[in-house]
């Protein structure tokens, strides 16, 4: 749980933030979601420019990286207790916005640290969809979701950060089972190769992924089955607990 | 190859470096190498307090951190076109002197913006030891080699920097073949693999080890064997490196 700030309004941001946070050092968060057999990830809306860009932050001076991640997605999504993975710091010097062409709105009158370079901090969390309520920030005048496969043009580095937060996750596909935070407790095999095909962006055998991940030993088969559909029911199956923790101590090795 | 800097004096850097530096962001260095059976680390002796510590730097206004890395990388060893990976941020609030009781030389008459707190980007390096030419830098009056287990208590968090760069380091081993650059270029197979054991710290069997590196089809077997020894001479085997840039490029998937 990340400390409580006093909020600071638009204004003292951009004029005298500098006196409560790092300089030149931001955070930045990737939250993924899964719905509707696609991969999803949230964005915020500027309201000056009406582009889009990653929800992050700025670290206060006594402050944890890692909880100024955490409170920035506690913020944006409403949601505890999700894992964060740091993944890169980016630190090319033209990460500034005057370099990018955005300029101070016309009401801050003073310099605003806001146009300094910035070197960020990038952190990704898989979120369950549904319990997420997105929630702009001050700067923001909306916090959506959007397709992976559709997101547009970002501010700054933007989406070469999604892109590399992506790679991320790709690689921790062996050794961290997504599943247990992007699905619901309960799901269908078919549900899971979907994401899995998702993230990867490649069909999947489906015989020798249900193997493979059965191998694993981390998943229970339930008796009761998918409602709804046209054809055969299929099982559903949740995560457990006592397995899942016992693995993730031993290390998952997947190799899809 | 990282643009040339002016020198600054060690009194420049403490009183006015961050004119010249972003403020409160370093790097940390962790050089392995490898000698004589044992895994080896690059540390330095600081002058003041005679403490060890990693190798590190500052970043220009407008270096890139990535140049920033490798521009300490070859002042402390001399050495060019080296591989740096980036793993990890450090960002502790309390990284930062005067909470690690270290003080200010008594020369040193102005505030100065080292005794600040730090965010630390971490870059880990495997560097031919043969080659490399430790070198102190403006702070320091030794730059030697520790084995990876004898290392001191060092200053700061330096120790679990160390840690979680080794870590870092056995995670990339099924990706990343290491032993091109810490080894010779000819090198036998039981030097190959008490590598791959000092990195992992456990022993490997030497039938699979020898099968499974082999089965990536990246090193040739050369007609030469060791001279030397007592024992029948092993053979001698190098990187190909057209096999090699090419399973890079597939991705290895070494399994150990």
């Amino acid at each position: 749980m990340a400390k409580r700030r006093p909020a600071l309004s638009r204004q003292v941001l951009w004029e005298t933030g500098h006196k409560y946070f790092l300089p030149h050092i931001s955070i930045d968060n990737v939250i993924f979601g899964f719905h509707e057999n696609e991969l999803k990830v949230l964005l915020l809306q500027w309201k000056e420019s009406k582009r889009w860009c990653l929800p992050g932050g700025f670290i206060y001076r006594d402050e944890h990286i890692e909880e100024a991640a955490v409170r920035v997605l506690q913020s944006r999504t409403g949601l505890d207790n999700v894992y964060l993975q740091q993944f890169y710091t980016f630190g090319d010097p033209h990460r500034d916005r005057k370099k990018h062409g955005i300029s101070k709105p016309k009401d801050i009158k003073k310099p605003s640290w806001f146009m300094d370079r910035f070197v960020s901090v990038g952190y990704w969390a898989l979120v369950e969809f549904s319990k997420a309520v997105p929630k702009p920030d001050e700067f923001s005048e909306a916090c959506a979701w959007w397709d992976i496969d559709k997101v547009p043009q970002l501010i700054l580095d933007h989406n070469q950060i999604l892109e590399k937060a992506l790679q991320s996750l790709r690689l921790n596909l062996n050794d961290y089972p997504v599943g247990k935070d992007l699905l619901s407790p309960k799901f269908t095999m078919p549900e899971l190769q979907r994401l899995y095909e998702t993230i990867l962006n490649k069909p999947l055998d489906r015989r020798n992924f249900q193997k493979k991940i059965l191998a694993l030993d981390i998943l229970d088969r339930l008796e009761e089955r998918k409602t709804g559909g046209a054809h055969k029911a299929p099982f559903l199956y949740r995560f457990d607990q006592r397995k899942y923790e016992r693995a993730m101590k031993q290390g998952l090795k997947f190799g899809l």
